[in-house]
């Protein structure tokens, strides 16, 4: 058995989608000032690095992040590689990827994971996001969860559409996955989003165990 | 297969460690003013609801919450429910509670769990905590995951010797568990907490699976 941490750390330095709350990890009580323990607040939005998109996030009075279902977050899920040097992901490229009929679970592993290789890094607006004619295809497949390697399932500029497509349809978007040391095949994916009464993402860590 | 979600929902008004930072959910971007998307930021102590601990936590310089190991925080753990009206988990309340020899990861069930059935509440000073020979006994039996179902794993003005004892041996604490509606017995855990490079402790969504 193999387990693959597919999150991204929370540090210092992250990419922060442009216009959402920063990341701030800071100790406030010490040890070493005489307090009890070390205990330390964190604070971020809620789709910072690894997290997961609720229906409200686009959809005016749709449903929180707490509704999510665990049945979709967790079970087996397939890891697609797709050819994708640069630009979006269309119709064509899943229909190029061969994901079998009847796919519950899809991680799109994509040019993206790399930008996770080095740590911290400035955010990239050219990463591989997918269009709107590939959520149509997601949904028309009956893909229940899908996975991708950015911070956002939609391309930067044009992530309406696909949001509303995908999220619409009860699609469960997990997004800012680190897919770069995983090789494409079948796992069981955990991927356990903190249980926020109401809001519209949450940060997840997120696992892929290969039997 | 049945799924139990044993993680405390974060919502306003949930019972804060005295001293600890306060919870906070605000949603920043808004589709109704116009916003691209519903944005929330959330704010939180490390140690708020269901949560691990680090053993930074009580000991200085040492690990922070992104090397627990995952192999511990996932795989098969049992529920025991001790009986204990009043007072502390003692090694004689662990005697007691028949935990077979071996025993990997154990998440105890106690009067704690029944606090989280009404959701939010004030603190309760007064919660089940392990005691310094509890803890002790959990280290000579080679536990490596302790779940507990308050807030800390040692009880409230006494809890030093028992984060010591086991955050000092490498035993994983998992803290603010809701096991209330749990069956004592054999389950699958999935504890995955935020990875949080430093942290002494991180926010956790944790789940049971019974097969």
């Amino acid at each position: 058995m193999k387990l693959y941490d597919i999150s991204v750390t929370l540090e210092p330095g992250i990419p922060i989608w442009p216009g959402n709350p920063p990341f701030e990890l800071e100790r406030v009580n010490r040890l070493e000032d005489e307090a009890s323990s070390n205990v330390s607040r964190l604070a971020m939005g809620a789709h910072t690095a690894t997290h997961v998109d609720a229906p409200i996030h686009f959809i005016p009075g749709a449903a929180g992040v707490e509704s999510l279902p665990l049945d979709i977050l967790t079970g087996p899920a397939t890891v697609f590689a797709l050819d994708l040097p640069g630009g979006n992901i269309t119709a064509e490229t899943l229909e190029a990827a061969h994901i079998p009929t009847g796919t519950v679970r899809a991680l799109l592993k994509t040019r993206n994971s790399d930008l996770w290789r080095g740590g911290p890094h400035d955010f990239r607006a050219d990463f591989a996001g997918i269009a709107a004619d590939g959520a149509a295809w997601i949904v028309a497949h009956q893909i229940k969860l899908i996975g991708v390697d950015y911070l956002s399932v939609g391309p930067k500029g044009a992530g309406r559409p696909t949001h509303e497509t995908l999220l619409g349809a009860g699609v469960v978007v997990v997004e800012g996955l680190n897919l770069a040391d995983v090789p494409p095949g079948d796992y069981e994916l955990y991927c356990l989003p903190l249980k926020l009464k109401g809001s519209d993402g949450a940060p997840a860590r997120a696992i892929l165990i290969q039997k």
